[in-house]
């Protein structure tokens, strides 16, 4: 039971499962599509559509981050972000998200109710809230979110659908948050303050899910392992060949090229963009002649299975590789 | 990339992200509520109702679980049925479970083949799969599911709705897990596997919450952290005194009471019953008068608050407290 003497530098020993609980559900709206939110056995949501979105990703410190790199608002946030993105690469617009947080004993009350800060923070320029969750203790800090949305009537954009002659078209950001982790683990987090802030708080272009998909994408989805490993998923999962033609077109590249150079490797800025996951930008195919909706830009076209070609080229040749494995 | 080298004992390590999935995806049916399953950004489920139920239960190795106790299998199985047990209590039916997985490197794929078999066979038994999921590397083994479920058009069963007169009502074991994993700590698994098994694999009475929900419940939760502080929470939550009368009508009672004394310790039974959780039993509140649905059975009746009477008591005098605090 929390006391007068509970501070933010206590443990959450000191003020046990009920009293964090007690602390944290102030900061965590349940947004307009609770129908019931934290407190009973489950939530319950509005499912409009008569169908529910539904994801799950996990951060857990060590492998997906670290105490002393990101605050628990950062970590929070991207706990959020990368579930929204999810939700917003079928189509889909969210509708509540689920919290289950694992922490050691001796964790500062205030990381969490930071962590929960950067969550309501997502939540809220996303439109949604956080319906339920639990607890536990655990030796690490991990964050598993679940993720609801709604279709709104539209049909599921899936990575299967992409044909040859679609346009390949990007919204959001790719190399960023790669290029701010290199900065922070080579301790030149002062080369470039906004790329260790994209490595933070990643920035999905969320709206531009839906925005697909009404504009009649044939495919998308979020990129969470690097271009390269997703547009492979994608070609896989379509049957097709991706080739990419402009990786460089975006004018956020010269930062990346001159954080490279200041980095004195050059070559990162390329494996940046080609590999670097974690911004979750969108990837989408369209038909042909489609008007690309704001944010998307052309970044190269599908083409049919060529024996012997790798399933993503650029400028239809050279193979296109790398990307993360958790367990690898 | 698994190779014809990889068995069962190669750690996750070895058999990478993707290997992993391939090998579990398999051995996860979707159940018949998955509109898409695995494999795209998200999944998409039905929600025949408009509405969908959603909780969030951990498992984490060390605090809630111990490899050398419980079998992969016995982990998924309690994985999936204690959410199960969640959306039962609001009256609902399962539609489907997300799974975020975190494991050791090192630890055997087998071992989370296992996970994955336990935690299909209690969906099966509930008609429900798996439709979605997310992997990571961590120091330890925790599960972290997250349950959709369906109200079929009613109203969900809250914890705040007991009113004076209503009488209580319980489905389900209660102390049952509690006396396993003391035999467990105590070394003298053979005084009774059928409780060492109630430990590892509980079995709540799903059908009993629709069922519940029917019948007119007024409030209902599940057991999970014991049935004197489950009980407490619905009193406060539903402004109600809840006196219990009748703990020991089980004839599974004699069987804990012969285990206790065999551990020399007979006061344990009614520890077990009273502060037990993890049996995930469904205790109810009906208004009076009604026939109870099975296998409710009567253990007492909610009372108005009276000042200084504590909200949980038995027989009318005797306070009942106990229960699990994660990070007590």
């Amino acid at each position: 039971v929390p006391d007068e003497r509970t501070t933010a530098t206590s443990g959450l020993a000191h003020v046990g499962e009920a009293g964090l609980l007690r602390r944290l559900l102030p900061l965590l709206p349940t947004g307009p599509f609770a129908v019931l939110g934290p407190g009973d056995d489950a939530a319950v949501v509005t499912a409009p559509d008569g169908r529910v979105v539904a994801t799950t990703d996990l951060l857990v410190e060590g492998s997906d981050f670290r105490r002393d790199w990101s605050t628990g608002a950062d970590v929070g946030w991207k706990a959020a972000v990368q579930n929204l993105a999810d939700v917003a690469a079928m189509g889909a617009v969210p509708t509540g998200l689920l919290l289950a947080l694992g922490a050691p004993v001796d964790l500062p009350l205030a990381w969490v109710e930071d962590l929960a800060r950067g969550l309501a923070q997502a939540c809220a320029e996303a439109g949604t809230g956080v319906v339920g969750g639990d607890l536990s203790a655990a030796p690490v800090v991990f964050v598993s979110v679940t993720a609801l949305g709604d279709l709104q009537g539209r049909a599921p954009v899936r990575r299967d659908g992409a044909r040859p002659g679609d346009v390949v078209a990007l919204a959001g950001a790719v190399g960023r948050s790669a290029a701010g982790l290199d900065l922070l683990r080579a301790g030149r987090a002062d080369l470039s303050a906004a790329l260790v802030q994209a490595h933070r708080r990643p920035r999905p272009p969320l709206d531009a899910g839906p925005a697909a998909a009404l504009a009649g994408a044939s495919a998308m989805l979020d990129v969470s392992d690097g271009l390269g490993t997703d547009l492979g998923r994608l070609a896989a999962a379509s049957g097709v060949h991706v080739d990419v033609d402009a990786w460089w077109e975006d004018a956020r590249a010269a930062e990346l090229e001159a954080t490279a150079e200041g980095l004195g490797e050059p070559a990162l800025a390329r494996r940046w963009v080609r590999g670097g996951g974690e911004d979750h930008a969108l990837v989408a195919c369209f038909p042909p002649g489609t008007a690309l909706p704001e944010p998307f830009v052309r970044i190269g076209e599908v083409l049919p299975v060529r024996t012997g070609r790798p399933p993503v080229t650029t400028n239809g040749d050279q193979p296109v590789t790398g990307g993360w494995d958790h367990f690898g």
